[in-house]
Formats: C-alpha cells, sequence, structure tokens
C-alpha cells in the first residue's frame, strides 16, 4: 500500500451490504415522513399558494432520495447502478460525483 | 457458497468507496435544499403557525440524513459508524436493521 493511502478517505471505508440495505430502509423511512409532511403542507390551501415553489421541490427531493436508497440496495457495478436512476440529471450529477473521487489523487485528499 | 446465495441481496453488493462518498455528497445537498426549503416556510408566520410540528419534524429529517451521509463517509466498522450518531434514537434504529440483514436467514431473503 502506498504511502499515504491508509489515510486517503476514498480508498478505505466502503459499506457492507448489511448497512448498505439497513442506511436505504432508513432513507426511504424519512423520505416517507418527508412525503407526508409535503403532502399535509400541499393540502393547506393558503401554505400551498404561498409555497407552491418549494413543495414541487421537495416532491424532486423525496424521488432523489428513493433513487439513492435503490443505488444502495443495488448489486450490480457502481455505473450500472446509477444509470439505472430515472430521475432527471441525478444519475449525471452522482456519475460525475463518483468519478471526481475516483480520479482525485491521494495528495490532493488530505 | 450455499444454493440460493449469490441472488441472496445482502449477501451481494456492497458499495464501493468512491461510490459512498458520491452517496453522501448528494444527500448532503438535498438535505441542504430541505433545510433552506423548511427556513423558509418557517420564515412566514402564518405557516409557521399552522405547521409547527411539521416544521420541526424536517428538521429532523434533516439531522437524520446529515448523520446517514456520515456513516456512508466513515472508514469505521459499521458498528462504529453508527455509534459515533448522536441524534437520538437513530443509532440503535439502523443497528436494528442491520443487524436484522445481517441474520435473515438466505430462505427468507427470497
Amino acid at each position: 500500500m502506498a504511502r499515504g493511502e491508509e489515510t486517503n478517505p476514498v480508498h478505505s471505508g466502503g459499506i457492507e451490504p448489511a448497512l448498505a440495505f439497513a442506511l436505504a430502509d432508513g432513507m426511504v423511512e424519512l423520505t416517507r415522513m418527508l412525503s407526508d409532511l409535503a403532502f399535509d403542507l400541499a393540502s393547506d390551501p393558503a401554505t400551498l399558494r404561498r409555497h407552491m415553489h418549494g413543495l414541487q421541490a421537495v416532491d424532486r427531493i423525496t424521488q432523489a432520495q428513493l433513487a439513492m436508497a435503490e443505488v444502495l440496495r443495488s448489486a450490480d457495478s457502481s455505473e450500472a447502478r446509477l444509470a439505472a436512476i430515472t430521475l432527471d440529471g441525478l444519475a449525471q450529477d452522482l456519475a460525475t460525483k463518483l468519478h471526481g473521487y475516483r480520479n482525485v489523487p491521494v495528495s490532493d485528499q488530505n
């Protein structure tokens, strides 16, 4: 192992399958709570009128979180997991992040 | 490898470190958007009055999501990652889920 690699956060760690599933479940539960709250807010006509854009944004956030939970649960390659995301823009965004972390030299991580 | 183990989702997969970091970053970005939206909603006195509990719940959701992003980034053992969570109840909840996935017999997974 090259010097410094041990302390490179991207080259250590990773997630064991059972923890990935546990995090995915936790994320789905939080997202359901969030969806329910957004639904409550949106069923109040005054709140809906005042905060339409914000409530639409929450809807996109919940979709993105559910998609990320699916990524956590998948057994495919990282690329295939991201390619399976249908939400507009999210797969590309996560792929850019993924490749960034794979490519950053060790010296830039510390 | 025992029969059926190959298709046991909990015994396949897992997350490579770079993908764990990419998902953590994505999650933190979504959570920031969510916090900003909750702040906007709460700065409207009428909305705050009507939806106080809901907005407090969003606050807890954002804290839980940030804690889960830290779990994704950590290089510690799964147990140590969860033990580091300070948000009330979340570490225990995720530990229960983790041990559930580790302990479920293969036959119950399919």
